[in-house]
């Protein structure tokens, strides 16, 4: 583990980044740069700098000691920075067109210098928009098979594998996720935050024993069941999008867990845009819109599952890893996972600290209240039938029995 | 992780030793000491270390930076000596009667200094000689259900837990433990080691389809599933007895794994023993020692879930984990997993590369090689049978079915 000097760390200005990357050599002259702080400030600081002579920019992001949530202050492992920019240089070694390019880090700063994607758009706010992106499902199918094999023990043997996973312990930010997907939801903790109306929907989940402790069961896998090198936060809000490219960026919560939980992040936050969309104001591409959805969620297992058993068949580190036995193993219990974990991430979405604008930006209301009653409703039915549902034609077949 | 400085290392010698320990204030006059090394050399040092005058010893144990097994060189880290001596320390915190007290250590060196163990001896050599040691399956049942418990998650927390799981990441051993019991004793391995007569018996199961993925399904658990911290080779070569007394040494093989790993080991060597009892010259006290054997047996495991269960439903971590619901669920996946890793130690003992005195020992070739077939018929049974046998009496059952 690399340890942060913290007497060396203190958070940037827009005016001191810049003599930062002059000292390193990043620019060249900053007076001939702007540089712009675009980030929430919550977590981190996200300067965007810009050459004005050439017009090419970069972007610095920086961890911040602390996490500004409900009000308080929540100290966090600056640590985080250097175990995000690793988990992106990890995952360039096999996807590089589909993350962030690292062109320099600063672990006694916390810092990471990498490519600015200002010409890309949160896939969240533009699937919001109306936009349908056609190549998501092939980028994070392939994304999702590609760094969930290659971390896993049967791409990396007994050595590597283990020598990586110590990298990326991160109880920090592990904690964070226990704490807002496993646990909260489920019991009436201060960090919860649901609107009054909702109240009953909550108490009534907060009885509902068999599914608190099959929500206990998937939070042990969590824990324990150090599979492969997860990005560990894999919404719709950690993709950024143009037509053409994806980019999946803020791996700061990667850790060595179940492989299903990336999949299930993804999957939950289509699931709750589908959702929001059978309530949403404009009508007119509804139905393109939840095709397009569910397609996508369809497809992106479809894509994952296909590359994952090439991969696990090519690369296999012992023969008896190649076969299609071991892989319909493997799959089944990824796919099993996969649903559980989403059916966590779409509750936490609607009854947790942290919400989604797909839901809480429907103006209706007694629209509103239908999405969140449905999201708790459909995250329940993922965590059940998580061992019934072979495939996702099961979840779709699901949604669209919800479809207006 | 601690960092052993390779160009201060060297193996001690009688001798040297003894500057050392001077030097380290450890003993006070090298002249009023006897010094012995007494390890096999295989992998360690162990010198006792005996003062003259006040008639009190001690045990500086050194890790090599090899093993020798059959007949080469095997390089090693040498912070396993770290590992071992941390993980004497976590369970001194638990069960300070129960394990060897470290005096002192030295990262640098390799190097620990502990309790003399001479009164005591080893328990398969114990078990060998036909003695019975009364206080064994509340001893081990104690040392299993507290280890096991205090280092989980349930005990620990988010936090604490991960921190000590990274001080424990031990990929030479692992791999040692890895291709030893879950990979070559499956197929022709060149680390293999059987009799000629037992050819047949072995190819049939080198061709036993179904056990070669239920053993792939097996070691994809040891490698995946971190739930606590295990000793990782508790056979009853690693346990130290006297009639009253009980010390579990040698945890060099500490890791983050499988819970039922450890209690499957020390079952599993009950078993060999027990198998073995039936074809020894012996048979004089064959019935008593048969009987203690499937009493220690049950009760090791009545007494380890007995204490594992309190544990819980005092100390759990969270509400809803001091259920005995969610202890059930806890203790079943643990009873399952120690069938099916019983089942691979009994299988690597006959076929693999370090077998047991217990059934090598065996004068009679007719004997023994009933012994050696009825292991591996065991084996297989516990591992098909893992989720079919649901306590103890299935297995003493099938074991009685065994007895002459």
């Amino acid at each position: 583990m690399t340890n942060v000097r913290e007497h060396v760390y203190e958070p940037f200005t827009e005016q001191s980044v810049l003599v930062y990357l002059e000292k390193k050599g990043l620019i060249t002259d900053k007076e001939q740069v702007t540089c712009k702080e675009v980030g929430d400030g919550n977590l981190n600081y996200v300067f965007i700098v810009k050459d004005l002579q050439t017009d090419k920019s970069l972007v610095v992001k920086q961890a911040l000691p602390y996490a500004k949530v409900v009000g308080e202050s929540w100290p966090l492992s600056l640590d985080r920075a250097r175990i995000e920019r690793q988990a992106l240089q990890e995952a360039a070694k096999y996807v590089p067109t589909l993350v962030p390019e690292v062109f320099d880090y600063d672990d006694d700063y916390a810092v990471t210098v990498m490519e600015d994607l200002s010409d890309h758009v949160i896939l969240r706010k533009g699937l919001l928009e109306g936009n349908l992106y056609p190549h998501i499902s092939e980028h994070i199918g392939t994304y999702l098979a590609e760094n969930l094999f290659n971390a896993s023990d049967e791409a990396l043997g007994p050595i590597e594998k283990k020598k990586l996973a110590r990298q990326f312990v991160n109880p920090d930010l592990c904690d964070i996720t226990e704490k807002l997907v496993f646990t909260d939801p489920y019991q009436n903790a201060e960090s919860n935050s649901y609107p009054e109306n909702l109240q009953e929907a909550v108490e009534s989940l907060w009885q509902d024993d068999r599914l608190i402790f099959e929500v206990a069961k998937l939070k042990k896998q969590f824990l324990t069941e150090g599979e492969t090198l997860l990005h560990g936060d894999l919404h719709t809000g950690s993709v950024f999008v143009t037509e053409e490219s994806t980019k999946v960026i803020d791996p700061e919560f990667a850790f060595y867990g179940p492989a299903g939980f990336d999949i299930g992040a993804f999957i939950a936050n289509l699931t709750l845009n589908y959702i929001a969309q059978q309530e949403r104001a404009d009508e007119s591409n509804r139905h393109e819109i939840s095709d397009y959805l569910l397609e996508t969620i369809e497809q992106t297992w479809a894509v994952f599952e296909k590359r994952y058993r090439e991969l696990l068949l090519e690369k296999g580190f012992e023969e008896r890893q190649r076969t299609d036995q071991y892989a319909d193993y493997v799959l089944e219990k990824i796919w099993q996972d996969t649903l559980g974990f989403a059916g966590c991430k779409t509750i936490r979405r609607i009854i947790g600290l942290a919400h989604v604008e797909d839901i809480d930006g429907i103006e209706d209301e007694t629209g509103r209240l239908q999405a969140q009653q449905r999201a708790i409703e459909t995250g329940r039915s993922l965590i059940f039938n998580r061992s019934v549902w072979r495939s996702p034609k099961s979840l779709t077949a699901y949604l669209k029995g919800l479809a207006k």
